[in-house]
């Protein structure tokens, strides 16, 4: 099982007095911008662990929150007066924004981010850096991947790597992180005929698709590193039963909470693949993490580059 | 064999009577400015086709030269002359830049072209949009290989396609486009172990690394469509004479010239492709075709935001 919760509470522990050393030197700390629209439950809660991650290393992490009703313009509007606000290095819009808002928000809002706070890497620009090898910010969780990856010295140059997802946010830059580490790179998706025989082929299996259990042992070449992304909640008590033995501690979980957080990833791959992220406790913690990074990453840049102009 | 030749020259025959349209209505044809820095024999020829290409449906096409001793400073104040230049409605700066001009020198290239004006695509946002599934401006070579196989009629979505090479120009944005039209796609390079066991899977095969020959029909599944982007120039009458039977008529070509254009894809390989794309008359006259249908695209986006603003 690979770590990531401990690798990602290392990291803030790394963050942190940087970023009192950034307040030190600025008057004041880094700060970061989460807009949440509406009353998705599953944003909620992510949204409340980075407002948490953000304040516990010293940044200034301030909750804007829109109604469910809010419009297309109130979303941009908000957002614009977020690029304007000096206390603010980073902004990070948590997806999904509801289907009110009309089909084509999600664009409008990464046309709309300035691109020096944009920390989760989704305007155009700073997705077109990293397709050019030379990326400024780089989206969350395929970068918390990554670094998991050389944390762990999991070799990626000249190993096959397959992607299962083609979203902006996980799928595609992490193809492009990975190729650019010299992995020979395939990306599956919804329309993959035999996905079975081609992610049997990959050392290194990221599965970013949102359906639980979806990857099994079946999926998964012997000894091959998995990481999971998926996070879904299981409601089903027969699948769970299914897919735990009795005594293991995630039934007893279940009969507590009556749900189950887990991944994409069925708990049968771990009888096949060399290394495994959990979930939780594998990527969900390291996206948190380098939200963390590449804020304080903005705030220095943006810092560095104001310093330059008034020279 | 898959006819690039005449169905560019058809594109072209659309494109000229639009061009004279675009003219009738705005008082001056697309312009299109395309920048070749110093003495490279290969890009001398590139850019004499594209010039002759835009004369010929009816643009204004203007080659602007810089010295083998230009400096990036030099090459940059061009680009934004010509981004201010209203007759221009896009802008191609021919690669590759003389080594003199530094390092990176293309990447503050990509940063200077105005957006609207990126006739190939090669801007940070042009990037990002295509990864984005909202493309504005897609490089020339892949958006024309793609007209191809749609115009061939071969099924792109559910199949197994193979790209081999990355480049920012080529590899890249051809992976990209194949993965939105819902293929599984493989990124191949000069990293890839057992590069022929992959390339066997596919069934479409694009080639695009600039190495004569080197996809040979071990490489290739049976039936396959096989995509030659390459265009290298063989000189070594041993080799010519290897790859082409007695009385072959590229061996006379051969013999009149010296030299030979081919491509990265070796003529065994027609012995068990199912569709192929000939060097030269392949892929290198949709290019072209493809610049012009930018410039035409751009010139027009360009007076419909011209019209939009004046309301």
């Amino acid at each position: 099982m690979l770590d990531g919760r401990s690798l990602a509470a290392r990291m803030r522990e790394k963050i942190a007095p940087q970023a009192m050393e950034f307040a030190r030197q600025h008057g004041r700390p880094p700060g970061l911008a989460i807009v949440l629209v509406g009353q998705n439950p599953a944003s909620e809660i992510y949204v409340r662990l980075k407002v948490q991650a953000g304040s516990e290393a010293g940044f200034r992490a301030d909750l804007e929150r829109l109604p469910e009703t809010a419009s297309l313009a109130d979303v941009l509007a908000l957002v614009e007066r977020l690029n304007r606000t000096a206390a603010y290095d980073g902004i990070l819009v948590q997806a999904p924004l509801p289907a009110a808002v009309g089909a084509g928000a999600m664009s409008r809002v990464f046309d709309t981010i300035a691109p020096e706070k944009d920390v989760d890497g989704v305007t155009p620009s700073s997705v077109g850096r990293l397709v050019q090898g030379r990326p400024l910010m780089v989206p969350c969780t395929p970068l918390g991947i990554i670094e998991l990856l050389e944390h762990e010295g999991i070799v990626i140059a000249g190993r096959r790597a397959c992607v299962i997802g083609r979203s902006e946010i996980v799928g595609k830059p992490m193809a492009l992180l990975l190729l650019q580490r010299d992995a020979t790179v395939t990306v599956c998706h919804s329309k993959t005929a035999d996905l079975a025989a081609i992610t049997g082929e990959a050392d290194i299996l990221v599965a970013a698709i949102g359906r639980a259990g979806l990857v099994t042992k079946e999926f998964v070449k012997p000894g091959a590193v998995v990481i999971d992304v998926g996070m879904n909640t299981l409601a089903d008590a027969s699948l769970v039963s299914q897919w735990y033995p009795e005594g293991h501690p995630r039934l007893a979980t279940f009969q507590k909470n009556g749900t189950l957080l887990v991944g994409d990833v069925h708990p049968n791959v771990a009888e096949v693949a060399g290394a495994l992220t959990p979930v939780p406790g594998g990527v969900g913690p390291l996206t948190i993490a380098m939200l963390m990074a590449n804020t304080l990453r903005a705030a220095q840049l943006g810092a560095g580059s104001a310093l330059a102009d008034s020279w």
